[in-house]
């Protein structure tokens, strides 16, 4: 193992896309790949792919390449996704219902564990095996189960003071789904999912 | 303005997040602002922001800084989202649906115009003002429309396959959802959305 502080955060972000090829693999029961055929399925110089891969460790044979099923389960571990995290969401409006739905998450380390809103006519509403909290229960729930990651799917004008309460009951990592920056203190996480932003940047390129 | 081809990706891929700070400064109705501040919001070097817009022109002045209301629409312009640009979406289970009811894309300069799902069960179903359609009539509707955008919101198992259809209806971004990576011909764009990529990028920072 590298040293982790000095692997950059862009590396770490093309791990889980690494993972996801690889993942593929597996399903079409491949055994062997190169950093070639890595990089031609995502559009990823196999250079960059095989300095990124070297922060970590000497994961391919010259001449055999890597092993599929071995580099999957070396990034499952780098990642600490080769267990299974809670999350919670927060806002059940239709894209917390996609997401509370969303059946992809498990194979990938991650179970919603708790759902959330500040609507009372959803509080109490069952979606899969979870029941909808009201926010005054959210610190006591999440500390319950000891969640340390949630998802915010609520409207823009909530979504700091939601980030705040989920900080205070000891979430360590983000994923806003709201679409504003929200500011978090040192040690939190976030990450955005903002489509909007990325249709923004495509049609730069579109002629009308 | 700087020569397109001169831009790197990179750089275009930013504008639509300062995009997203300047329309919440404008609901703040804040009049200027500076890189500093913009900086600080975003979590990004004012460096990099003066350096980023500068390849498009001079749009701060010494000492006042941004008008943060000229700066958002001249980001527009560049973005092309001075205008509306419609979309379809392929594939209307839990993520389809919540694509379909977001009320977000508008003001961004999206609006869906198109529904589309494999499943008889689904069409003709009534969502919003759109009905949906069997994929049979997914190219005939896209080229009607002159559609150049979509969001596939299908099983990985079909992604590719629909991107196909897409692009030789003339779809030119794809917005996708799915899993996977899609390959498609030069010229067409992609933008993935997978929320379980992001999560595994925090992960790696976590204490379990």
């Amino acid at each position: 193992m590298g040293n982790k502080a000095a692997i950059p955060d862009i590396v770490i972000g093309r791990l889980p896309i690494y993972l996801r090829a690889l993942n593929r693999m597996i399903q079409e029961n491949r055994e062997y790949t190169s950093s070639h055929e890595l990089g031609e399925r995502l559009g990823i110089s196999s250079a960059q792919i095989r300095k990124d891969l070297s922060h970590f460790g000497e994961f391919g044979k010259q001449g055999t390449g890597y092993n599929v099923r071995y580099l999957y389960e070396q990034l499952r571990q780098i990642l600490k996704v080769d267990r299974e995290w809670l999350m919670a969401v927060v806002g059940i409006g239709d894209l917390g219902r996609a997401i509370a739905h969303y059946r992809g998450f498990q194979a990938r380390g991650f179970r919603v564990a708790a759902l959330f809103d500040a609507d009372p006519a959803k509080v109490g509403e069952r979606i899969g095996e979870l029941t909808v909290l009201p926010m005054s229960q959210l610190v006591e729930e999440i500390t319950r189960q000891n969640i340390r990651i949630a998802m915010i799917a609520v409207p823009a004008s909530e979504a700091q003071s939601v980030a705040d309460k989920l900080v205070e009951a000891g979430v360590q990592a983000l994923l806003n789904y709201a679409p504003i920056t929200i500011t978090v203190p040192p040690g939190v996480r976030v990450q955005y999912i903002d489509p909007a932003a990325h249709l923004q940047h495509m049609t730069y390129y579109l002629t009308p």
